[in-house]
């Protein structure tokens, strides 16, 4: 017997992102999709202009979408609405009683949300608990896509001591939804910048390597600075990672972690769990865009190019699949989690 | 009457528009090609594969290419030659008598060998008159397409004290000459590596900014550390800078060094001389390297970005146009000046 | 002294187009900037997004957009407008006296409007004077940007005696305007459907090569079926084309004619006027978009790839720039040709 | 029990696709790999520069490559061959009694030598016995990339009288191998020329078509016209195609046949088979190269943007996966084919 959910944001590219992987899920089925009023009322195959290389799941085309007005029966809900929508919403599905898995950033650094990677920090999850008392429901959050590449490249390696780091992005332009940039904007040419971006990546990562007290988050005091970019490449979010340690650490300290890496998705078998949760490339040219984001089924994360940094300590790449460990897959990832913890 | 000159490496990516650029040139006339045996002897639009978007200039289709063993006319040598030949065949011309004016890796770090930006280090020019003593002729060369951007974003604040810093890059595939990148492997990609690339950006850098004391270069001491990425762009190198610096700098000290700088080739009316040398972007999603490459027919750098670095002191983006400022601009640039200095 | 232009549409990527090519123009200069309400007011710098990869004019920034409501002192008009307001602003227009030369497509087939390609059609410019009798002013129109690049491919074989012909285009994407179409609906894909391309495709040729006898137009009746494709490039729409003959024709007589070929505006010395107006090249690989564009500062049509077809008679390839010859810059030439034949 | 297979050409292309797609498949298994004497002695995880998105399967990394004149132990051989070496190679190995089922060109059209479509002209494969009692062994051959794609669009129709057809083609650059296209060649460009490549399209479809008397094929008379375009798309090529029937033929004629077709592997459920084979969309902007070319996990080729032509009478897009169907998976199609009916 699965669990009914919701997909909010149904016909967005996160919310397709959502459909196509909830496709013949183990755990969960799609009941009810949610869009904005333009779309409701309509069957899904009108309302979504469907994006993906893979049909529209036949069991999806004909259910009506509704609005954010209309009361829900799942009690699960996957997130994917647009941020200017989310904050609201959200909060008002949670007073509802429903458990809201987002992948909005509105919430994101709210004192009580856990900002959960599930290989990373599911004892923030406890929040969960503390927020149901205090609304009836919960929101939980899935970081922004390359704060997700970021910390799962890094955790690994933080027990060893990382006292700041520079890290530069190459992001793809899925990562700005649909319609997104223009290819007028984007072919032949790089953009270095996206709005609020950087910000994200460099206070995200302290909350979800924070500590967790029964209450509430002390953040990681790490200082990271951000330098992102918009290339031309679809999917995956390709970054350049410079680490300064707070000790003397070898080659051999770091590639060992990266190797042995492991979390609780992967311990509890949860469906979406990749093995390995982080893959390690000896290359000096990998991990590269296209080659490597479909690894895990875009779950991995994946690590390469690793050298000494000639002004911090040590230098290498990772590449995250943004649109789906980046959002939608590791949304779901928490939800499995949750199911397997017993939280939902 | 302009200066007769050979440019050898002819019918390659950087000769190519090393005869582009010098098209009806004030100065130079390109009298002699050279290339590898195999295109020796043929004339030029039948051993060229043109691959430039505007048209092989008519007085050069029937010149006659020789090879790198026949004798040449010309005393100024410009050298596109690949770096398996150049090392050797540059040393021949020069104890020949020849100015060899070379864009090639090979002798950039040389004791007795200049590598020049004009705008930086016209001084450093003085060595040749050291190697006509010793062999005869001079090689003067041109950096990295990567370092010319680096150096020329960085010049107008080295003054203000430069610790350390981290660049990472976006390079289009055009720095890769011709065939260079295959296309399966950097459409839709984007690949961490670029063999050789990062101890040129790491080491270059620091002989350019070093003092001359008339025998000798003693380097900068700046550190700099580069992690260098190929990108689907066809020319422009795009490069995310992060500096540390010496004591508190502001805004205001970095932009109006930015807004106020220019060199010897501007103030000597060198034909290829861009004016601004430099052009500062107060918007944040500038330069992009589509729309900013072609900025002062090529040879302008521009900067942009500007922002406060959470780990170093700022941080902001760059670009150079790789194959014109980046390498057969650059190179004749170097050219016109030592002819206004009365140096060929 | 200078004829003072107003450019309509002027923040679109028509309008910027008409704007760079404007710059330092010897016979006209932009005196008026007219675009929608929202823009109305604004300096030009604020109200425009400036996607080209040349400086917007210095002249321009400053001037105040005004709204199509608005009265304009210049006689002649540039129209870049969306189709959805053309219709009525340059109605509008004409009424009040101004000449108006459109790239907007609501007019083209307009019995009383005449559809101007300067090299073949110039003699349907006397619509103009029926009109002015009629309404104070005029409207005259630049074709399609697709059916512009075919017909000069086509001009110098028409005599040949053309019984019908297949087309299919490979068009890029500045076609759509801006922002226009998604990167995520073209990088490393082809979209084979352009809303109502293909009727214009086979419809304009036959009005532009029709025989004009002082009162009306009575279309050319050759066949044309036209297969329109979308491609991720940024100029230049590339085109198939294979054609049945009325009788026997040898290479020679289509490669004579190809080469010999000029138009009223190459004799009249028009500023735009490229010269050659079509470019011939004997290469089985010419010509390729990005390679030959930018031929005659972009209003150079170019054919090439010339071969027998076992169905038809003769198939080639042909190249048009289409933001240049096939839409601001095929405006602007009309108007240096009506200027110079003392109809403005 | 799985059959024994060899791999030719291990190292390339299509020879990464054969190994691809043939891990853990249910007749075959991967025993040999044959690469050029550079290659042969190594590990494939050292010989083979892996370019495909999904990782070498394990199997295989330590597998030593063979070169051609080493003898081989599977009877059942599939060639992904360069042509300079196929044609030798594949005779030799069919005089050592090997059934060679290949991909390369070389023996296409050899008299004895069926051209094979499985779904079209599986009673070619009758040849095989002609063969083998004259040689010892047989080749069987794939057609060209954009022939399969065309006469699988082709064949649900062919029966309603097709006279003639012009097609043109946007072709992926995986087409061409690797290194293939540069990318300096492809990137913002369209190049309409790939050698050799529009007499296969014209001719290998009157093969596939024609009738097999037991003795040898009388081929279809259907005239063909193509024009091929390079496009800067990965994998898919995308054809334009416009037909003449022998008479009236309506939308629901053709309609109707793409919907219903299917052929003797769906039947028996050969394991690559795709269901449908054709897939028809309403839609007029589909198939689309990157949304469309995974369908049937690359096997199915589809077909849409039906509509009338004003000098034919039909035309319509069709895309298919040249590297799957139109190249490695066609080829296992076959063997899979031959398999179930006995002749292997």
């Amino acid at each position: 017997m699965k669990h009914h959910v919701a997909v909010l944001g149904a016909t967005g590219a996160v919310g397709q992102r959502f459909i196509q992987l909830l496709e013949n899920h183990p755990d969960f089925e799609v009941h009810e999709l949610v869009a904005s009023s333009r779309s409701a009322g309509k069957p899904y195959s009108e309302a979504a202009k469907w994006k993906l290389a893979t049909p529209m799941p036949e069991g999806i085309r004909q259910k009506v979408v509704k609005s954010t007005e209309e009361p829900l029966e799942s009690r699960i809900l996957f997130s994917g609405l647009d941020s200017d929508v989310a904050g609201q919403a959200e909060e008002a599905y949670r007073a509802k009683g429903h458990i809201v898995i987002s992948n909005s950033k509105n919430h994101r650094m709210d004192e009580d949300v856990p900002l959960v990677v599930p290989e990373i920090n599911p004892e923030h999850l406890a929040l969960v608990e503390l927020q149901k008392k205090k609304y009836g429901g919960a929101i939980v959050t899935n970081p922004n896509c390359s704060t997700i590449g970021l910390v799962l490249g890094l955790a690994p390696i933080m027990e060893l001591g990382v006292e700041h780091m520079i890290v530069s992005t190459m992001q793809a332009i899925s990562g700005a939804g649909y319609p997104g940039i223009p290819s007028f904007d984007i072919l032949d040419n790089v953009v270095p910048h996206i709005g609020g971006e950087e910000p994200k990546i460099e206070e995200e990562p302290n909350k979800i390597f924070g500590k967790f007290d029964g209450k509430g988050i002390s953040p990681n005091p790490t200082r990271i600075s951000a330098m992102v970019h918009r290339v031309p490449s679809l999917d995956g979010h390709l970054e350049a990672v410079s680490v300064k340690f707070k000790k003397t650490v070898t080659r051999e300290d770091i590639v060992s972690r990266m190797k042995g890496f492991e979390g609780e998705p992967q311990k509890l078998n949860c469906p979406s769990a990749p093995k390995p949760a982080v893959q390690y490339f000896e290359a000096v040219d990998r991990p590269q865009t296209r080659l490597d984001r479909e690894l895990g089924k875009g779950m991995t994360v994946s690590v390469g190019n690793l050298r000494p940094c000639s002004v911090f300590d040590w230098k290498f790449n990772l590449l995250v699949h943004n649109t789906v460990r980046g959002a939608a897959g590791g949304t779901i990832l928490i939800a499995e989690l949750m199911l397997r913890k017993g939280m939902i």
